[in-house]
C-alpha cells in the first residue's frame, strides 16, 4: 500500500528519481547517523570523548544495521522520531561507547545539520540539471540569434525580434536564478550544535568549538548561534527556489503557447507511442511544458508554508519544526524535478523558424507601426506622427488592409509621399534592435560560465 | 498626499466607486453609529435603557456630526479605534443619553456588526453586476450556440464544439459562485453583541435577548453564541468570493486567449482615444480581461491572510482582527470591482464567427479524429481503429496532409473503402454532440432565474 | 526506498491510516475501475451497449488482477496515465467486451468520478472523528459548565468566564464546519461524463442520459454541464476543509497555552514512555496538539493550489489537473489526519479546575474592573465611572495592591462608600454572565444532534 | 472619501507616514519625470537629443505643474497610465523639446526605474528603524546578559538560560534580515530602458549605451538585457522583505508571551491615556506588539501575489505588471511600517528580572534535569541515568515535589549519595552554558557593525 506522489504508480515519474534517494528514510537515517558520527569525533579530537568511543560511533553509524520496522512502531509509542533511533544505535555501539553518543545534541541539531547534507547533494542535482538547460538554451539562442518572430505583450503583437533573443531572456534570468542558490547554499543550511535551547549548555565552554569542528568534518559552516527558533536562513534558499520556479514556469508557459495548434513556432520533443488523449488520436499536447508548470506551481505554493515556519514560539516549537521537517524534503524533491524537467524541456525543443516568419507577417505591418512613427517623427513631429500612425492602425485593424495603404490614405498623409519614407521602415527584420547581439553575447558567456563551473559534492 | 491603490489617481478607475463609498471612512463611522443606536433600541424595547435616552442616539448617530480630523488624532493617541469615537458620541448625546451609549457592548461588536451592514450593501453590488455578466452571456450563449468554433485541451485542438458551449460552461459556473454568496450572506455575518468575550456578562440575563432584537432591527441575524474567537463565518463568504474571482479570471484569460493576434475569434470592446501603448500605435489589448485577472488575484492572493485570521488566541486576540479589520473591506471592494470588471468585459465582447470557423479548419481533419475513431471501431475494432488513427493523425501532422489522406495511406486501410465511411464524420459540424442544447437550454434556465430575481438592499 | 511523509517511518503515524487507505495505487486504481464499470452498466441500460459487455467489465474491474508494476513502467513511457491501464484491461475483458470499454468517456471523467468515491469515504472518516471530539467536548462543557477560569483577549486577562463557555465555543465553530462539509459534499463531487470537452460527442444523444443513469448507479449527482474547465465545486468543500482546520488550530493553540508550564490549567494525556525530549527527562510537551497545528497548517497551506488551479486554460489543462490529482488525496488526507488528531486531543484533555481558579485571582480584582464599573456607572456616571476605575486599574497594576483598595484611595471615590457598592461586583463568579448556561445548551443541543447521525457509506 | 487602509482616519497611523510619502501620487509622478529627464540627459550625452531639450525636459519634470486632477480622469478614459502623462508632459516642454520626451522608452521602464528610486529611499528608511531596533536590543542584551530565565521548547520549561541569550538570537536573525536586504538592493532595483520588448529598437545601436549611462545619472545599476518578462529582480528583495517581517514577528509573539498576565517577565511601553479597551478599565495590551503581528502578516501574506507575477504571458503581460504596480507601494509601505514599529517595540520594552527568576523556579528544580542527567552519566552510564531522571521528574510532576526529592526516593538511587552530586547541578543559574557569552559578544559585535554603517539616499 503506498500513498503519496512520490510513489504512486501513476505520479512518480514526475518526480527525480535521484532526489527521493537522497531523501529516502533510509538515506536521510544515514544522514543522521553521519551527524552522530561527525559530533563523537569532534568530541574526540576536542578531548570530551574517548577515541576509541568515537571510532566505534563512526563504525556502526550505518543504516543498514538498523531495524526499520521496529524504528517505526517504537516511533509511534514514543511520538518522537530520535529516541528510538538512539536507543538501536547505543545497542549497536555496547556499553563503553553508548554514553558518548549524542552527547550535548538535541534532536533538532541532528535533522538540521542531516539536512545540510541532503540539502547539499539535492543542490547538485539542481545544478546538473540547470546546466544541461542552460546548454541546451544557449544553442538555441545562438542557431536562432537571427530567426525573425513576433515580440508579442498583452497577448498582441508588440514588435518583431528573434527567437534568439527570446531565449537569452530565459537564459539571464535561469542564470541568476542559480546563482542565487549556489550564494545562499553554504550560509542557508550550517551545522548546529548548541544542545535543547542553543546554549551549549551540556557541553561546557567547548560547546562553540565543538559545533566549529564538526561543521569542519561535514564541510559545513558552524551555526554560530544555534538558535533553534531560527529559520530565516534555510527560507532564505528556499524563497531562491521558489524564484528558480517561477522561472521554469514562465519559460514553460511560453512553450505551451508557442506550441498552440494555431501558434506551432516551437514543439516539444514527441516520440511514437507518447499519447496525448484516451480517444483523440492526434493529440500532440505539450506534456512536459504542462507538467513542469504543474510542479512549479507545485513547489511554489508550498513556500508560504516555509515561511510561515519562521514564526517559532521561544526556544523551540514542533508546531513549526513539524512542517518544515517533512516541507524541505518536498521542497527539496520538487526543486529536483523543476530542475529535471525543464532541462528534458530545453533539451528537445523543436523550432519551426518558418511559422514564425509567417506569424510575424499575418498583420500585414501592424507590427512596425512604432518603426514607422519613429520615422515619421522628424517630417511630422511627435504628436502628429502618432496621430496619424494610430488612425491608420486602428483603420488597418478595422478593415484588414496593409498598414502602409492605411497610412497612405490618412489625411495627415497627403500631399506627402510617405511611402519611400517607410518603405524599409516596414521591414520586420529591420526592427530588432540588439536581438542578435544580446542573444548571440548572451549564449557566448553562459557557455563560458557553465562549462567552467565544476560539479561536485 | 494620497497613498494606497484604490484612491492613487493612477488606479483608482479599476476598482468600484460604489464599493468605495460603501467602504469610505465616513460610510464606516455612520455604520458604527447605526449600531449603536439599534443597540439602544433594542436595549429600550427591553427596558434596559430609558426610551428617551435611545432616542437622543439614533438622532445623534450621525457621522456628519463628527470632527474626524481630531478623531484620527485621537486614535494615534489612545491606540485604539473606538473610545475617542464614544467619546464625541457620548458629548454629542450630552449628559442623559451618554450613560447608555455603547451599553454592554465591545468594540469588536460594533466592528463585526457594521461589516455586516456594509458587506449586505457591498453582495447588491455585486449581485447587480453579476447579473449584468449573466445577461450579456445568456445573450452570447444563445445567438452562438451553433457558432462553430475548436474546443481545445492542454493548448491544443481536441473536438469541435460551439462558442455557446463554451459560454455555456462560463455560466454555469458563475451561476454557482453567486449561489454560494447568496446562501451564505446572511449567516457568514451576524449581529454580536456578546460583550468583551462573548458572555454578555454586562447586559445581566437579558443579553441574549438584546442581541436578537438588534438583530432583528437590523435585518441581521443574531450570533447566538458570539465568541470574538471564532471567524469561520466571514471566511464561509470569503472564501466564495474567492471562487467568484477564480471563475472571473477563468473567462478573462479565455477571451485574452480568444483575442491573440493569430486566434482572432473575439475581442474587447474598443473605443477610439483609447491607448495600447504609448508607442506602438496598432496595440488593441484586451486591457478588460487583463485587469480582470490582476484583481482576481489580488482577491484570490488575499484570501489566506482571512484563513490564518481564523487562529485567535483565547476569547479575542488583535494581531488576528487587526488584519480583518482592514482586509474585509479590501475584500469587499476588489470582489465589487472583479463583478464590475467583469460586467463590462462580457457586455462588449466581439464575437468573430468566421474566425472561429478558420482556426477549426486548420488543422485538415484532425480535430475530428475522434468521430472517426468512433465510426471505424464497428468495422475495425477498437485496438485496431485507435492505433490507425493514431498512426495516420501522427502522421498527417509530420507531413501536412489532411487526415483522409493519411488514412487512406495506412497499411490497415489498404482493400477498405473507408472515405465513405468517413466522409461526414470528419465534418467538424457533424461533431459538436450536445453543445446546441446545453447553450441553448443553459442560457434560457438563467435567463428565467435571474431576470426573478430583485435587487434590493 | 520510500519518499514522503505519508509513508516515511518518521512520519507515517501522524497520518490516519485509512484515509492512506483510501488514496492508496490499489484503491485509487479500483475506483477508477468501479468508474468505467458503472459507465458500462448504465450504458447497457440504455441500449448502447450490450449487456453481457458490461457484465464481463464489471467482472474484470477488480484491481487485483492488474499487472501494476508493468502499469507504471507503462505510465511513463506514454506519458499517460489511464491509457495503459485501459490496455490491460481490455486485454482482461477479452475482444467481444474490450470495443465497450471506456466508451465515450475521457481520462478526466474518470478520474473526477472516482475522486468523488473517494472523497465520500473520506467525509465519512471525517465525521466519524468529528463526532468524537464533538462528543468529548460535550461531556467537558457540561462537566465545567460553571469552573471559573480567566477570560483573556489580546494576551490578557479580560473577564471571568467558566472553561465550559470556552469549550461551547469551540463546539459551536466546530459544528458549523461540518454541517459545511456535509452540505457540500454532494454537489461538490459530482460524476462527470461529458467526453474530452464536456460536449457528450461520442456518445450521441443519449450522453446526458448516460451521465445521469451512471451517477445514479454510483449514489452521485449528475454533473449535467460536465465543463472540464470547472473546478468551483471542488474548491467549495476544499475550502471548507480548510476552515476546519483553521477550527482545529485554534482549539489546539488554545491547549498549548493552557499546558504552559505556568499556566497548567489543562493538560494532554499522557502515558509513560511517551518521550518529550532526547535529553530533558522532565518534559510533558503538548505533541499532540503541537502536532494538530501542524497538520492544520499543512492543509490550510495547500488552499492556494487549489484555488489557483480553478484558472484552467479552454476546455481543459492539464497544468492545472496535475496539481489537484495529487493535491486532492493530499486533502483527504490531512484532513481526516486533522479530525482524528483533533479526536484524540479532545478525548484525551485533562482539566485542572484549581489551577484555573489560582490564575483568576491572580490580578487581585482586575478581571472585574468592567463589572466594577458597571456598578459605579448609576452613582457616579459613565464617564467618571471609567475615569475612576481606569486610574485605578493601571494605579493597582503598578504598585501591586488590590484594586478595591486601589478604588477607595482615588480623589473620585473620597467621602464615598464604594467599599459595600463594589464587594460582590468584585467577586470572580458573579460577573460570568451566560457561561454556565451556553456551556449547557451547547452541549445537550449538539449531543442531540450528533446522537441523531447515522454514519454510513 | 477616502477608502484603504493607508489612509483611513481609523488605521492611518499603523503606517510609516515617510513611507506613504514615498509613494504618494505626487512622488511618483515625481519619479517617473526624474526617469525622463534622465533618460533624456543621457540621450543628450550620446548626442541622440539635442542638449537644449534634454535641459528643457530636466526643467519641466517637476510633478508641481502636472494637472492631476485632469490626469486621473484622462487616465481613466485612456485605460493608459502613462500616455495622458506624457502629453501634459510635452506641452509643458514646447515643441521643440516635446519631441524628444519618452524617446524609445516604454512605459514599464518608467515604472520599474522610478520604483528602484522608490525603493532605495524606502530602504534607506528600513534601515534606519532596523538601526534603531538593533541599537535598543543591544542595550538588553548586554544589560541582561546574565539575567536569569526559562528557556522554553514546545510551550515547556526545557533548560535555564538568560534573557541576554534571547535577545541576540533575534538580533543575529534580525541582522541577517537586513544584510540580505543590503545586497540585494542595487541588483534588484536596475534601471530599465529596452523599449517596448526589450531589444534597445527605438533607440538604434546605441539603446544599450543609452540605458547605462541613464543608470550611471540615477545611481543605478543597468539592466543590462531588460527583459520586461522578468521579475526575478524584484521578487529577490520583497522574499528577503518577507524574511524580515517573519522575524519581527517571531520578536512580537515572544513579547506576547511574556507579557502575558501569568508570566509578566517583560511589558511594552506605557502612557497614561493609552486604552486597552472600551469597557475593561485595567487593560494594558501588548498592542504594539500585536500591531506588529499583523503588519508582518500583511507583508508576509502578500509575497505569493508577488511571486506569481512573475510568471508573464511573452515579452511582457499587463495581467502581472498591473498586480505588481500597485503590489511594491504596498510592500514597501508594510515593510517601512514593520521595521518602525519594531524599531517603537524594542526601544520601549521593560524587562522584569524578579518575575523571570519567579517563573524559573516554578518547577521545583526540574528545569535542570537535563544537568542533573550529566551528572549521573558518570556514575551510572547514560540509560540508567536517562531512566531515573525520565521516571524521577515525571514523579515529581505528578506529586508536586521537588525533582531532588524525587530523585532521592527513585529506586536506582538507593544507597548512593546523590544528593551531594545534583546539589550544584540544580542551580538553575549554574546551566546557562555560554548564554552570557553569546549575549555580550553579540551585542558588542552588532553595536560596532551598525554604528558604522552611514545611513544616505
Amino acid at each position: 500500500m503506498t500513498a503519496g506522489m512520490y510513489s504512486s504508480f501513476i505520479t512518480s515519474h514526475w518526480f527525480s528519481a535521484e532526489a527521493k534517494l537522497i531523501w529516502s528514510d533510509t538515506a536521510t537515517l544515514q544522514a543522521w547517523l553521519d551527524v552522530e558520527a561527525a559530533l563523537a569525533a569532534a568530541q574526540a579530537q576536542l578531548g570530551l570523548v574517548p577515541v576509541e568511543a568515537a571510532e566505534t560511533i563512526a563504525l556502526k553509524a550505518q543504516a543498514g544495521l538498523f531495524d526499520t520496522q521496529k524504528l517505526a512502531e517504537e516511533i509511534a509509542f514514543a511520538q518522537h522520531p530520535l529516541v528510538p533511533v538512539l536507543h538501536q544505535f547505543e545497542a549497536l555501539c555496547g556499553d563503553a561507547a553508548a554514553a558518548f553518543v549524542h552527547l550535548g545534541a538535541t534532536t533538532q541539531n541532528i535533522f538540521d545539520t542531516a539536512v545540510a547534507l541532503q540539502m547539499r547533494r539535492t543542490h547538485r542535482l539542481i545544478e546538473d540539471d540547470v546546466r544541461k538547460a542552460v546548454m541546451a538554451l544557449c544553442t538555441l539562442a545562438d542557431a536562432h540569434k537571427n530567426t525573425l518572430m513576433a515580440g508579442r505583450t498583452h497577448g498582441q503583437h508588440a514588435l518583431p525580434m528573434t527567437f534568439g533573443f527570446k531565449v537569452a531572456g530565459w537564459l539571464d534570468e535561469l542564470d541568476r536564478d542559480f546563482e542565487r542558490l549556489e550564494a545562499r547554499l553554504a550560509t542557508s543550511f550550517p551545522a548546529c550544535m548548541g544542545g535543547a535551547i542553543g546554549t551549549f549548555a551540556a557541553m561546557g565552554d567547548k560547546g562553540r568549538e565543538v559545533e566549529t569542528t564538526m561543521a569542519q568534518g561535514l564541510g559545513l559552516l558552524p551555526a554560530g548561534l544555534p538558535a533553534r527558533a531560527s529559520y530565516d536562513r534555510a527560507n532564505d534558499y528556499f524563497t531562491a527556489l521558489a524564484l528558480l520556479a517561477g522561472t521554469a514556469q514562465k519559460i514553460a508557459e511560453d512553450v505551451v503557447f508557442m506550441q498552440r495548434t494555431e501558434i506551432g513556432e516551437t514543439s516539444e520533443a514527441f516520440h511514437m507511442g507518447k499519447v496525448g488523449s484516451s480517444t483523440m488520436a492526434q493529440k500532440r499536447n505539450p506534456s512536459t511544458a504542462l507538467l513542469l508548470v504543474s510542479l512549479a506551481r507545485m513547489l511554489r505554493g508550498r513556500l508560504p508554508m516555509a515561511l510561515e515556519s519562521m514564526i517559532r514560539m521561544d526556544e523551540g516549537d514542533s508546531s513549526a519544526t513539524n512542517v518544515v521537517d517533512t516541507l524541505a524534503p518536498e521542497l527539496a524533491i520538487l526543486a529536483a524535478s523543476v530542475a529535471q524537467t525543464l532541462a528534458r524541456l530545453c533539451e528537445g525543443l523543436v523550432v519551426d523558424p518558418q511559422a514564425m516568419r509567417c506569424n510575424v507577417d499575418r498583420t500585414r505591418g501592424l507590427i512596425n507601426s512604432e518603426a514607422a512613427m519613429m520615422r515619421l517623427v522628424p517630417a511630422l513631429g511627435r504628436p502628429a506622427a502618432h496621430r496619424l500612425l494610430y488612425e491608420a492602425a486602428q483603420q488597418a485593424q478595422t478593415d484588414g488592409t496593409h498598414l502602409l495603404a492605411a497610412v497612405e490614405s490618412h489625411p495627415l498623409a497627403q500631399g506627402r509621399n510617405l511611402t519611400g519614407t517607410l518603405a524599409d521602415a516596414l521591414d520586420p527584420g529591420s526592427y530588432v534592435g540588439q536581438s542578435a547581439t544580446i542573444a548571440a553575447e548572451t549564449a557566448q558567456r553562459l557557455i563560458r560560465k557553465w562549462q567552467r563551473v565544476p560539479s561536485c559534492g
